[in-house]
């Protein structure tokens, strides 16, 4: 449509519209210019897992060696490497519905079995323990949570996640928490998973807070003793996450960079406060005021019964671009949208002005 | 023993010594310079995608449509969307032993059974039709060869690719052809498998020949119709490849930089046929002079039956780093060691001074 000349308000982008902070960008160059193009050690450069330990000492006062950071080729590599280390053929994995569509399908690559976990407004879009522990079988082997969520946004309360972790612990099943939304908060404090117990599994990323999507970094934290397993499976998936990424991430924990992204979270924090307010007052309903990320997962029953109905007609009609909750499971997936703030602010004001245009 | 000041000549290393070549590395950073750090499509930038259908038509004479080439995170991304593809649960897929080590590792990730191939120096260290016919049964879902091989350098003739390519078709099978060698070969002419067929599955990658080691970046060539699938997995798999890697490849086919990549060719077969002539001067029997790649698969029988023993004395008694044949499978592994020149002349004359030390 765009390549036809239709103009078009992108409400439907799960990236930061911002790129790389400068100072990230230019610890790439300067690996660049000094040769480093070799492959890094499987789990990754030295300096760069000691770098996120002092962040999580730094930012969260938790304690994580080195030796339990993995570098990975994003939060993919690291979800890749994590069910491939915990999942046997057949093994279950509890999953939110609604969720991040590639989580299904990664446990099913991984010769596991995705079991959904229906999520509603009542708990924040977040599974309980009880749900947790109703849903848990005999091939159960690890729960997969996420906060800030996406397509929601919203965050899991520390007690929630705690009842998680003692459930999953009591069935000697493992629990994988996804937070590379983290940084991007909005409202409340979000202690990470790590502070819970050192037997958790953690996914992050250099892609959403620190803005370096395209360069494809992550990392995986898992429990001493791990790590000579999780080589074994980087090597082999892998070999090793990209090295001028790892030598630009170097910089993603400096003050200059993180006064960057405090700027973004700011700007997002805005963006978000805005857009929740204008949807609501289009007849929108915003059960939960998402807490992180950058999306807003907006009940459309007012106006449809059809979500991805209703999606196509903005695009085709309003012009704006919007993601269905079809695209996050089978939970009431025709009463959702999902609206992304990754776009300026003068962009969601016209994306709110053409939504009243096309609604009445 | 490095850090505790020993001196060792590295003939174990599987990667080029040469960094990438200088129009690449420029290439990459006036790409982050120009803010290229977000997301590509999962499939690979388009320009990307031409850039290299126009090397198999200029360097190869072969017609292959950018709709066919999917961009990947190193050849690692490339088989492991290949195999995701092709392979059910419990599907058979054929391999060489000895043979890259990961290979079979991520068959069995992939839920598949990797069946081995013994290979040996009759055969150049490549299968036969007639063995691949032999193991084939009905669970067998696919052949993976290579050519040049790991470890043994060696090529596959034309008319044996062939044959087995006949094999595989006449039984609904597919042929999944490793290239990442192609382009390191020193003595004959090594058409592409592209050429036999449009329904042959190779994996390449910018990472040997290119220089690219660390930019993790490959592709995947697969019949036409495929590439849907295959931006559904990669998607789910890797989002999509490091955009600035994707940038600074499309240098990667410059005149400047093929210059830069024959000179190197050029030095990488000086040191082949030195090190070939030093070896068996040395007594190993090497029966297959290898016509690519950057290896030497040695037998060192004359000097033990038990290749890693033997790599662990060379290591600890000569300071000569090679790779034992226990590395690469079952097929008669004690026997064979695996040299790399991926050192310099000088480096690999101080080498065979020390093992001409050692071996007395």
């Amino acid at each position: 449509m765009e390549a036809a000349g239709r103009s078009l308000i992108h409400m439907e982008i799960g990236e930061p519209d911002f790129p790389t902070p400068p100072p990230v960008v230019e610890a790439g160059i300067r690996a660049l210019r000094e040769g480093h193009t070799h492959y890094t050690p499987a789990l990754g450069l030295a300096s760069l897992r000691e770098a996120i330990s002092g962040f999580y000492q730094e930012r969260y006062g938790v304690a994580v060696a080195p030796s339990r950071i993995v570098i990975t080729p994003g939060a993919s590599g690291a979800l890749q490497l994590v069910l491939a280390l915990l999942i046997n053929p057949g093994d279950q994995v509890l999953l939110t519905d609604p969720g991040y569509p590639c989580n299904r399908h990664l446990v099913r690559l991984a010769g596991g079995e995705a079991v959904a976990i229906a999520v509603s407004a009542e708990s924040d879009f977040q599974p309980t323990a009880e749900q947790v522990a109703a849903a848990w079988t005999a091939r159960t082997a690890a729960v997969l949570l996420a906060s800030p969520a996406n397509p929601t946004g919203t965050l899991m309360a520390p007690a929630v996640m705690q009842a998680i972790f003692t459930e999953t612990a009591q069935r000697q099943g493992c629990m994988i928490v996804d937070e590379i939304y983290h940084g991007l908060v909005y409202q409340q404090a979000s202690p990470t998973a790590l502070a819970l117990s050192d037997q958790v599994f953690v996914v992050n990323s250099f892609s959403k807070y620190f803005g370096m999507t395209g360069w494809r970094l992550g990392w995986l934290v898992v429990p001493e003793g791990y790590a000579p397993h999780v080589d074994k499976l980087s090597q082999n998936l892998f070999l090793a996450a990209s090295t001028p990424a790892q030598y630009a991430a170097l910089a993603a924990f400096s003050a200059e960079t993180i006064a960057i992204l405090d700027e973004r979270r700011r700007e997002f924090a805005q963006r978000r406060d805005y857009l929740v307010a204008a949807l609501r007052d289009l007849g929108f309903a915003v059960p939960v005021v998402p807490g992180g990320a950058f999306y807003v997962y907006a009940d459309c029953r007012r106006f449809s019964e059809d979500s991805q109905a209703f999606a196509a007609a903005l695009l085709d009609k309003a012009g704006v671009a919007v993601t269905p909750g079809t695209d996050f499971g089978h939970n009431q997936p025709q009463r959702f949208l999902r609206f992304a703030y990754t776009t300026s602010l003068d962009n969601l004001h016209e994306g709110v002005r053409r939504l009243r245009g096309f609604l009445g």
